[in-house]
């Protein structure tokens, strides 16, 4: 299959077509990952810091040309592609900064204690060691932050880790141009060339040949459910199984309970329209499944939501196969005999013309007895539960079950506590999800060290860890106990093997 | 599939059979476990060490009752078998520790910081919270440590998660006993019975329907590398994949610098003869695999340690089934065109013999070539891999590719750092394994902070998780951050939600 730029506001292709990697290309990318493995896991934390620092610096030099073309491939917006680009920058810079302050390479150093077990024992101390070659499937929805130098890469280059980034094809020239620029950094580092690979690919195989391919240690990956599942089995079935670190779809609940819309609910229904609509709905954050109770706060909620969303344009989609998919979803919904369409997304279906955003509304009953209700439809569509209870609204989050975020509007600040059922309610949430917003709308993921962007499946294929903030690092650096070590080796900077 | 409590010295059954647990009885402990599962995770870290300590007290003293059952269902003698009830109180008193010290449940939280992203930011809480029910499968050579009321249950129950334990069929009775010890300190402590839930059964479908039972967070396994597998199929297959903590085979390598040999060959032969022959050879850190070089130093040491072993006699195995799969193992290599038989194990086959130790050299280039050596003989056998340099040891600790230890002798200590091929060998011992040995022998696991029980594949499904030791924790503790948290939820004790 060929790689192509295609113009996403017209749908027309831009420029040459060229190949996709071939096995033996893809074989050599893993190969020279291999055999720089060594020799960057051996590099200081400071050295790997100044390479992450050079990264972020050449985005930023680049970024005339950069923006241009991610928003022609993308047709996300010039505003929203530099702010993505100077967070991808700041991410860079942040896991250098968690490097030079050593956090990542802190022992866990028990003495030697005398006598016979269980009380006796020997020295142990716990260290870390880069997992390896690390294969790297960029996003579609964020070409610079989900993509060739976004957080996985950032955080696996931090560990140690040689990446083999699988560009996305939609957005096909912009990778190389990336990856071209991260390999330049690499050489001018005077690092071996393994340490950043690049693939392209639309076709299935290509990604199935690099999650086989033997030199692989770990696979990072976000995407659709059915690639990421796909790619999970063959990571699992592989002679020696490797951690498969993906995160696929969400729909991300909001409960907005009576105390919120009585108090603020046309501002909160003109937010979480926005919210809904942000990137024509393409973050996988996006608001989908809004629980609103039966009462009159409520209907007035849902009518206000329905005429804020009514009046906003999405912007074209990132490809017409994502479009495709799109409309398939919410024609699923508007034939629903469940479901009644609030606001109706058929919109113009020309190639690279902008959808229309998409809202119904269901019972709790019927939402909870239909799983395909309960899937993802990527882009601006959400529906609405209506439920008589929060015991109702805790139902809808289980049935849910595995979700990147949940947003709870109206649970009480300060210091006194809810009674029973909001508790049970923050539980609930805390159980299906890896974040509970407590205000604000869940696009918009902050990179920090607190940050957990997974959550139970199919939000993550491995919900204890993060792909955001400086946790994410913690999925490439694996836990080795040293028994009374030499003191030579402790004694090392950074990684000490 | 009936349970059975055998004499594992004479093969003989002992007193009544009972039917292995119903798909029916087995959903209801699952059931039972997600009822308590909400009430479990309020419980304070006080309360749940206070119910550890409570389990470390009863086991102590029904230590007369429970020792002498072990020991004629294990053959492992009353010596091991107490210490092994010490190392299991201890453990769990280990865990009461790290929840009253409130290491468990320490937050990460980052301040909101004004202004717009990607510098701006919200307040972000990083908390853990108990993953829900775990099904814990009990091993059959550690009848305390490894199984009812071993590392895995300790480690849940610390986490705030009911188990469902299976207990191992080739000590029923200790089990069902262990199982009962520790309901009643779960009913003491007026927590509810789904806390600690009890399942039996030897046959493959009784481990398959716990583990895909729908209220099931997490699975805890240590045992085969066959069961291991298939089950971590199952859990991965399960329309909601939930994490499997494997433990399966390992092959522990050793290897024996000459500047070790040169200077304590003769006792580092008996100490290693020793390790071998530990408990019949049934420890997952059994060293199986010793590479040694082709010099003079090594060949003496070689030849003492077919001395050693030739003069030592296991203890009978732990049941007829372990003990047919050694012998089939011992078979194989007896008949391998490529080895070199110094030790044999031919002994004994009637019901409940003792084996005989079994070793065997072989040369580097056909140890690498072939797969089969790769794989554990669970009981009295090593294969000593005879190298030409420490290149060639590098070559055999990567055809390993995954193991829970790797021991080095013979790697200098004291401040200076070693030569390049030194450094080389502890890098490949630390990147396939979980614990590298500096001195002493894998036999003995000791519980701390710092310990990591684990590796590549196939010493764990789950290489960046241990399952001994405090960090064995983390396993069930998932990570959620909260944002804008209201101040009654952060003030909460222990798991916050």
């Amino acid at each position: 299959m060929n790689l192509q730029s295609i113009d996403a506001r017209t749908g027309q292709p831009h420029g040459e077509s060229w190949p996709e990697s071939t096995p033996a290309e893809i074989d050599a990318a893993a190969a020279a990952a291999a055999q720089a493995a060594d020799a960057f896991a051996a590099t200081s934390a400071a050295d790997r810091a100044a390479l992450l620092r050079d990264l972020a610096a050449a985005l930023e030099a680049q970024r005339e040309t950069l923006v241009p073309l991610a928003d022609r491939e993308s047709g996300l917006g010039p505003v929203r592609l530099n702010g993505e680009l100077d967070r991808t920058a700041f991410q860079l810079r942040g896991f250098a900064d968690v490097l030079e302050r050593g956090e990542a390479h802190a022992f866990v150093d028990d003495a030697a204690v005398a006598g016979a077990p269980p009380a006796g024992r020997p020295r142990l101390t716990r260290v870390r060691v880069p997992v390896g070659p690390v294969a790297m499937f960029s996003a579609s929805n964020f070409p610079f932050a989900f993509s060739v130098l976004g957080g996985d890469t950032a955080s696996a280059l931090a560990a140690g880790c040689p990446v083999v980034v699988k560009g996305h094809p939609a957005h096909p020239e912009l990778s190389r141009r990336t990856a071209a620029l991260a390999q330049e950094a690499v050489a001018a580092r005077g690092l071996p060339a393994g340490v950043f690979q690049f693939v392209q690919g639309g076709s299935v195989a290509v990604g199935v040949h690099l999650t086989q391919a033997p030199a692989i240690a770990a696979v990072a990956f976000t995407g659709s459910f059915k690639g990421g599942t796909a790619l999970a089995k063959v990571a699992a079935e592989r002679p020696r199984p490797i951690p498969f670190y993906g995160e696929l779809g969400s729909v991300n609940p909001l409960v907005a309970l009576p105390a919120a819309l009585e108090q603020n609910g046309p501002a909160l229904a003109e937010t979480l329209a926005g919210s809904i609509c942000l990137g024509s709905g393409q973050f996988c954050t996006s608001p989908g499944v809004i629980v609103v109770m039966k009462d009159a706060a409520g209907d007035a909620f849902v009518r206000t939501l329905a005429e804020k969303l009514q009046a906003l344009s999405p912007h074209a989609m990132l490809s017409a196969g994502i479009r495709g998919t799109f409309d398939k979803g919410v024609a699923a919904w508007r034939g629903h005999g469940k479901l009644r369409v609030l606001v109706d997304g058929a919109g113009d279906t020309a190639p690279g013309a902008a959808p229309r955003p998409f809202l119904a509304e269901v019972q709790a009953a019927d939402f909870v007895a239909d799983h395909a209700l309960h899937e993802e439809v990527f882009g601006s569509a959400a529906l609405v539960v209506r439920v008589a209870s929060t015991a109702e609204a805790i139902d809808v989050l289980r049935a849910v079950g595995g979700s990147l975020t949940v947003t709870l509007w109206g649970v009480p600040a300060g210091d006194a506590a809810p009674g029973a059922d909001i508790l049970d309610l923050v539980r609930a949430a805390a159980r299906v999800s890896g974040r509970v917003l407590f205000s604000g709308v869940p696009t918009g993921v902050a990179v920090t060290a607190a940050q957990q962007h997974g959550g139970p499946f199919p939000a993550s294929t491995a919900p204890f860890t993060t792909s955001v903030g400086y946790a994410a690092l913690d999925r490439f650096l694996r836990p080795v106990a040293l028994q009374d070590a030499p003191a030579w080796l402790l004694a090392r900077q950074g990684v000490p093997v």
